[in-house]
């Protein structure tokens, strides 16, 4: 049973890498390095093979992939000689890329010049289009089932996420064409309602809506966020649990991040800007309770191109009042740290809908900044709950047909059965 | 029941330091930040309090305890104002000090001009000291146990440890005047045979020998060690799992620590700095069996005093061959971070005493850059044990007196009966 | 002849770190590191002792000196003996201590609690009473001269200050209380028009203005500014002379500088901001004309105290468009680099008024970081220029009674006929 | 009239990559960014063209240059594109490129396997073939002018060099088979006497023995050295006036260096080393005169290739006392920076030798770690000596013909008549 990967975002790095990197893999031109589900435990679960991806997606931007992996590549990643080896299956993933949505975006994604204006009646127009091209994408290819992940760029939060606490109130506003209702949501509710899973890698909205959990709840739908744990938080959800560990008081967390790619750009704005700090900043707080200072800077610093550098300043207190101090300078490709976990979580995705284990899935909380449904984020104990995800899977073998009979379903009818009808 | 607390190298930075704080703490001008048993969840056990611990202790030096701390206030740790307020109380305990042994210590301590020539006919004889010292201890000021914990310099290790891999082959060299039986394994052997807990807090071979485990095991008696994981090497346990969990393949780990105080001062001798460079790079090859490198340089820098600086340099590589770098300086003062482990570690060794849980304690592993029987490395997941530890504890209240039985009587008789006499 | 040192700002950080040096040194409890004027070829001038310094000030705040200084001394700058040493001066310093003018000085200051609310009917009253202050300080004490210095908080800046290029039209706007002279000017103005040489070490206007140029060309009087070069600023003028020098490219040069004391509050107020960071900008655009991205953040962090620690990002280009980098990190105490400054431009000063030698003091560069008058940012060129001056000078030995009839006049007086009259 | 340049060591990296730098100039696939003669002042100059340069030169290895280039293109530097723009180039120039000798050029060059059994009977024997090297290539490429510059790799230092502190003693040891005087000093030889320029890049000896410096004072031949000043050092010589300047006392610099090439392989051997750290230590100590801690550590990382890591950790001391902290890291290619310095050098040295300027090259000293007959260390004002030098050139003019009398002898007769002959 063949998968499909469909990307909200398909043209851009993070999106653009994963692709290059899967095909990579399958040529035999690039290893697993970076990818969670390439190491053990998780190797031993029975996972669909990046290798045999299908790739598809939605995109505002119509630059061709393999004019965006090139220009990936003079800042190193992908390497040209990779970009080359998968030139064709760019072109033939080009095709199966449709235009996306970009309504309620925000000003930055309005200057960027992206064409919004769209013949979108309506907000239902919007979603009944997302789910005609998941659709027509699913049958085109013959794929056994379609996993939708969100790596476009920053939106707009919506004021009072609130409003859309159940499922009735979601759906009463998108009659309404409610226009806080960020793009990210109306993707989650098109692949939810169709019983796909839905990942979202960004610090958008996304599934996360009371109504759209209790949609996926009631599916029987796998989805999970939110904003995939890179870089520097990465690092934090590393490191605090040290201090906390030791009794040691942290007085200040000073973040700045530069980086030089599109996500810096859209970043510059302040509206975009708060849903990225919010995430990051969480992790600390959550770690720290105690923590008294805790900012974190995002500037675009052009000349970086897709790398960011990010540099931490730690004051803390220890025995007798004394003061002490970590740095830390991180200089990673974003991109890269990104693009194997789009391609990890695809593949977990898919394993829990094949098992029919829907909803919010726990057990990837380490991927992610602001994991929903989870408040543990020591990187450790998350780790720890990934393994014991697999230790109580591993052996479980390919699933029976008779498992499989809910999926089947679907690609026969396009939707899915409610789990509770 | 009052609590003996015996340091191996009461006049050195971290025994003082130690002391300081927790007469401090008694004086309620400083308080317990950087103890971890002052913080949930060992907060909840039933743990003797710092600030009735009677100390004493062995050091070759004379250096008055009231100068060692005036002297180490001039770099900030204690604050000046601390050591006032303290000052009788270490003239109380300088009475409580005995001479040490620098036996088989290496050329460094001898060339800080420390009297090596002792009236010490054999090392029997030094054992016997040792013991009559802790013995006196104990009945001067009517303790109920008495916990030894070595601070002292390093040493250089035995070329073969596995001769004194029983206890009958370490007595045997004993009684033969073995000229490679270093010092902390005489400490050891007086503390373990007397039935009392030791603790080693440096890299030194202390109880690590087969045949001092196995008269611990016999005794019932706990011991731990090796090597306080105080500064860089905490760092890393709780870095490195970071690369590993995300499959990130480390090129290579370099680190490089200065420090102004004596310790920088006696490992610049090459023979002492082995032990130390062990134990700090074994920290790593066990969390990344596939590092290609991992070099730890240790230097000398007077400035710095009591302070050591360390500059990391970690170069990884990620998906797609991309090569990536975290840099980190950590600040820190050694002692600061050090006294307040000395004294969980004092407390925690009592506590298992006190339930006559003898032998190796695997729930002090967090505590250790080389934590005896344990191999997992991850500062997470060893924190975990030791929240296991008090789970399965918490709740327990005061031992009953009858619990108490094997300790009082060794109170009377000064040695413990064996186990399994 | 003694000289009186009139702080503005003198309840200030930087202030008190000044007065309680320059007492230190007369104390013996202190030496002169730190100094420029302390050491060759400064030192072979026949400059004003420090220890003779009579000093003075303009505060709007009200807390006393020794209070300050021990608050200062809790972050170890001055040190809390030498606070002690220095108690008494302190208290007669207080005594000489007049209430300042905030008029025009903005937001944060006022939010800061600072009493604005004077009887100050007018500009000109303002200036008036400065102006008797000074008269009477200089009376009191039997002073030969007295040398102004603007230490005081970051104030916006005049929207358009060409509207003050020539004396006539300030003194027009300050006939009309124009609500755009900020205070700084105020002050120059008070000191200039009655022959006092004054300095601003602040990014505050001062006597940067062609109005105020012009009378102090006028009146023969030294004036010099602004903003003392103390930390990463410091850093940047002796670094990008070295991009420069060897053809390499800077693509960016991000700065990032976090602070704990009143002058990061003050700039978190981003009205106030505007002139520190210009400043703090403009250095590298002289010395780096291709540089693509120049940013500095300045960010408050409380812990830090009276520290600051900047973190600089340089990317750059070499041979072959290889992209290196330099990462810096500074950890500095801000009093105490520009305490001692603040000494040496008060003697250089006094120095230069002493000989007759009026108007912009371009010897002075090295010490701002927008040297008025100068348009060389390298700092080993500054210092050339310094020591030009001195090898100019140097053996003239102390200046004779008939090169101070100027300044005799002035004693007598208490103005200084103009030089054109 | 045609420049020729002579590397030794020119299948190093240094070699490599200044050869394809300069043929990708001529090609028009790079800039001039990186070339110090290429900016103000020194473009004003009339130079040689890098672009017409004939390469050729000595090495004890026989890897071709397109190999050498293409395994460095690895690491980014020069970047592939440009290596496959320039690769015929390279294979014209291998054919140019004879067998050096590695006579008492220590152990670890052995050790890396190179051939040191040459035929070679004497030393002079050795001076006569690498003379005999030289004027084939001047005669078979028709050039006007050859100068030689030594990029080979570190060699151990002779222990008594005062012994060759005459042009006789040096000879007469030359005639004894001295096995102390080291290859560098046999290039320099061979170079000087018969009239030809010679640059000493590395920190190997070279001309740097009063021996050579007769010879080539009386033969009016320029030479220069020593120790091309590419990364940290020059970081160093850029910063260290900064903490003079401003009386800052630096208790101690620690400087690491971490790097991945043969460089860094052929420095772990001590005896190699001892040169490079002497050369790198000797600039903070002309400068700061006051230092009492200067260290510098070189270890290979092997991970890092061609590019070098350097940490430096500045601990100062200003104003009442208060200790504070500057640390870098810098992370360059190596290659990338001193790739164009010797272009630069070969410029210079063939200029001056145009105009008779014959002796030690002062105003080249800001390209040297130990510019030879300089004392000064401080970067701007050896760039201050450039400019002058520039300055008193500039609208010289090519040189007429006879001014270059000098030279038209040499190239008849093979070696140069002695100035004061």
């Amino acid at each position: 049973m063949t998968l499909g990967v469909w990307l909200i975002g398909a043209r851009g790095n993070v999106a653009t890498t994963a692709m290059v990197g899967a095909r990579a893999i399958d040529h035999g031109v690039t290893d697993t390095t970076g990818l969670v589900t390439a190491r053990e435990p998780c190797a031993r679960l029975d996972l669909p093979g990046v290798e045999e991806f299908v790739f598809g997606g939605h995109d505002v931007r119509t630059e061709p992939l393999r004019e965006r992996a090139a220009a990936l590549s003079t800042d190193g990643v992908p390497p040209a000689s990779v970009v080359d080896a998968v030139a064709e299956d760019l072109d033939h993933i080009d095709d199966r890329i449709r235009t996306g949505t970009a309504v309620n975006c925000g000003r930055a994604l309005e200057l960027a010049g992206d064409d919004l204006l769209e013949d979108e009646h309506s907000l239902r127009g919007v979603v009944e289009r997302i789910q005609a091209d998941l659709t027509d994408f699913e049958r085109s290819h013959d794929l056994g089932r379609v996993v939708v992940i969100n790596v476009a760029s920053s939106e707009p939060m919506p004021a009072t996420p609130d409003r859309y606490d159940t499922r009735a109130a979601f759906e009463a506003a998108l009659d309404d064409d409610d226009d806080e209702i960020p793009a990210s949501s109306l993707y989650a509710y098109a692949a939810l309602s169709d019983g796909r899973p839905f990942v979202n890698f960004t610090p958008n909205t996304g599934s996360a809506l009371g109504g759209l959990e209790e949609l996926a709840e009631a599916r029987g739908v796998p989805h999970m966020g939110r904003d995939g744990k890179t870089g520097e938080t990465l690092l934090k959800s590393a490191l605090a649990p040290m201090f906390a560990g030791r009794n040691l008081h942290v007085m200040s967390w000073e973040g700045h991040n530069i980086l030089g790619n599109d996500d810096g750009l859209v970043l510059e704005d302040e509206e975009n800007q708060a849903g990225k700090l919010a995430s990051k900043g969480g992790v600390l707080d959550g770690l720290l309770p105690d923590l008294e200072h805790n900012r974190v800077r995002i500037d675009y610093t052009p000349s970086l191109g897709d790398w960011k550098t990010a540099w931490d300043h730690v004051h803390f207190q220890g025995f007798l009042g004394t003061e002490m101090k970590l740095q830390l300078t991180w200089e990673g490709s974003d991109s890269a740290l990104a693009a194997p976990l789009v391609l990890d979580l695809a593949r977990l995705a898919a394993y829990a809908d094949e098992r029919g284990e829907g909803g919010l899935q726990p057990h990837l909380a380490s991927f992610f900044k602001s994991p929903m449904g989870v408040d543990e984020h020591d990187l450790s104990k998350q780790f720890v709950t990934l393994e014991a995800y697999v230790e109580a899977h591993a052996g479980d073998g390919p699933t029976s047909v008779g498992e499989r009979d809910r999926t089947a379903d679907t690609a026969g009818a396009g939707t899915k059965p409610e789990a509770d009808e």
